[in-house]
């Protein structure tokens, strides 16, 4: 039917990057035409896998015309160059670099207006839709007490893990309150009785586990609960390329992902 | 704040009713004005519970304004008479009676021109946000592959439940499609690869298992399960006495619980 | 085949004892010889239930040769009184009175000389099984990272559970270490990496959850879970019904649970 | 301490292999001697790894005294090849190859009787552990409801799955009957109430799961679920490697993973 959107990686030897070509490779959706990393990468004018028709590892933008959309996994720098590009070519820009200046914010308002451009810190569709259902339980049934279970692997630092956290938040927004005032983030000792309205967290830390996130409701005689399990890093890839593709051709402005699943779910 | 909601349980010597009689009895929310049971009931005349205010087994109906709602599990025959008495007084009605004839659906479309009539085969909230949530989810994640688990006691007869089958019929309709074409009911020796769109079931029967349902969705390197789990009968009595008190001042109209879910989801 | 176990329940009108009196109306293994209150109850001298031969509530022990097994539930006092007429009758002693004064141990010690003991903290049979298991997955798998994820109902006011906690020492002695050395109850903020060996707790709160209890021993590209869930709190009566079967005509000695299991398990 | 075990892998080419190949690479405890491959294999003479240090694919066995164990994974004639070589070198052979004829039992049998052998059919060390829990709580609880639950991808062309028949069978034979006698397979329409003493299997197929396997046992008021979930199918090359190295200097003899299981349980 439609012509393979014409895809850039920005970061295309980072981790994210690396998996990205990987899956692109073997993805009719797609045609990978640039392949972007940093001035002064060792791999630079190298092919992105072998074979004739691979691209080489670049760091010049392709001309006018030749994109539809760029992924990028890069760091700040390496957004602010992808923002510049896109926003003079009308290319639309898929984005998952974190630990942005909150300046940041700004620039990506002001550049959407010529673009259409898609943030998110978790690419997992997964995630997403079990973001959208807890929301929506956590409204319908207001009274039943909640809890979010998260389990790692054994050498993850943190606790809870970020996704149970804005789990929790989503949650908490459903019910017309905030993490910061419901949050109850371990139980030890003498506890006293559940607080009405909190929500609490329990963290398990063990082996390679990917990563895995439970929300309990919690009401009398009966229980439900939402669960993601990811059993492979790759759905960050997976989600950010269903993203690129939905976004290719879009008007300018801001999305994110539960857009691209409200849509989904109305059709 | 409000009156108590004034409340006729009827049926209410029946496994249901006699549920409904003991938590109305603790519950400020409603006011129990009559307990209806049919003309050759052995306990006509007795008290519903201990104490001087405790309404009496009865077969006749209130006068005009004295009730809000009627909560039915009553029988194809006691319903008709229940039917009579909402219409004529405009008094809302909630029925779990099944089993009946399929002319019956007519006669409550008509009764409805004139009271507020909820009816649904399972009253628990649980199993209805469930339903929900699968509904989105398999609309949301439309090539991710569907399997409906389900465990019940060692007496239970049949398989799927016939809550199983409602759960992959919502989803089914999500999809586009209906179980009759896309169901799997079990799978045994040489069953080759899984069909692209098909939702499967499996069957757990044992111990004394009130009933356990989860849904899997199955994705590449993740997956969402949406679990439901009952340990107390005595939910559909509470899921039933939710849906009286919302129900009652509603004007005329079919009503089910998700339209009490979605008005909940929505605020 | 065998004639029923004559049996006494000890503190008759408590919680755990009206759930035994209960229970063994309807179960052919037993015949209630006595129903033991204090001098002081309401009840003495009622039926325990109706009908002309049931019998009643009373605070005298029967004759010498009328008794198989005592039950107690009754408190420190009570299972004195049990121990005085056990030991000089010979009957065998289920007991799971708690909250004992240390130097109660030595008198039990002493009594086990002259009757059949058998106590316990928790009449489970699925817990004690779970125990069972979880000693020997640790001791076999000793490299997998262990944690105990438990959930209760909103009202408990302790974490982790007992129950959770006797798990976790039971998986240390495995091991060849203890609680004190490896446990770690909460994980909040910056953990760092989980340090090896640990055995870690994970606590939830809600609804009315019986009691659910995981183990999760997590190696690398795999796990194994061990669970054990209670719908209904007569499973502790329903245990100590076992043990008292069990525990009938057994030579004196102190007995636990774990025996009664261990014999099974090699029948 | 202990110098590496000197180790060959047999059949180093294949999808196991390869995956061993890796493995061993930076595992200590081995050092790699031999990666034999059939005469007519391409590869023959390149080398396993790049490197210096790397041995090549070779289908020439080292000479005596060169060797600890083979792990074999190579068919039926590999096999046959390296049990040759290990009885007249005594060298410990572990061997997961499958498809053998029958006869092939007596030449094995034959062959331990000079060198230690160790075969299995699935090196998963969580589910050789799941399946002696398993058989522990089947005798341990006879009178418990059991059913298996297994979830594999969907390109899975058989159900239940082998493994699952093994846990089924070990828990029959626990419990002194077969599966031939008590297996259900599945559940679907009027099936009548749950036989006594039956084992029932459930499937679920979908999306890319690696492997997992739950026994629920079922009692009154309580149940055990025993669950092993597989992320990543390396585990069956790390099982063998365990046991190639447990097996390594042991006495002529046949083994299973059972007894390293049983001898690590003990200690």
């Amino acid at each position: 039917m439609s012509h393979p959107v014409r895809l850039a990686i920005n970061g295309a030897t980072g981790r994210m990057g690396q998996v990205l070509v990987q899956l692109v490779k073997g993805d009719k959706r797609f045609v990978l035409v640039a392949a972007m990393v940093s001035a002064n990468s060792a791999l630079l004018g190298q092919p992105v896998f072998p074979g004739d028709d691979a691209p080489t590892y670049t760091n010049s933008w392709p001309g006018a015309g030749a994109l539809d959309v760029v992924i990028d996994f890069s760091g700040p720098a390496g957004l602010a160059a992808a923002l510049t590009y896109c926003e003079s070519h009308g290319v639309a820009l898929v984005t998952g670099t974190t630990g942005l200046d909150p300046t940041f914010g700004q620039r990506l308002a002001v550049s959407s207006q010529r673009m259409a451009l898609l943030r998110s810190a978790n690419f997992s569709l997964g995630v997403a839709v079990l973001t959208r259902l807890l929301r929506e339980a956590a409204a319908t049934l207001p009274s039943w007490d909640l809890d979010i279970i998260e389990a790692h692997h054994n050498r993850k630092e943190d606790a809870p893990s970020g996704t149970a956290l804005a789990l929790g938040e989503a949650a908490a927004e459903a019910r017309g309150t905030s993490l910061s005032e419901s949050g109850v983030y371990s139980r030890e000792g003498r506890t006293g009785p559940r607080a009405l309205g909190t929500i609490g967290f329990a963290v398990v830390r063990g082996g390679d586990v990917v990563g895995e996130h439970e929300a309990w409701l919690m009401g009398k005689g009966e229980r439900i609960e939402l669960t993601h399990r990811a059993t492979d890093r790759s759905i960050f890839a997976r989600g950010a390329l269903e993203a690129a593709h939905w976004l290719s051709g879009r008007p300018p402005g801001e999305y994110d992902i539960d857009t691209m699943l409200t849509e989904r779910a109305s059709r």
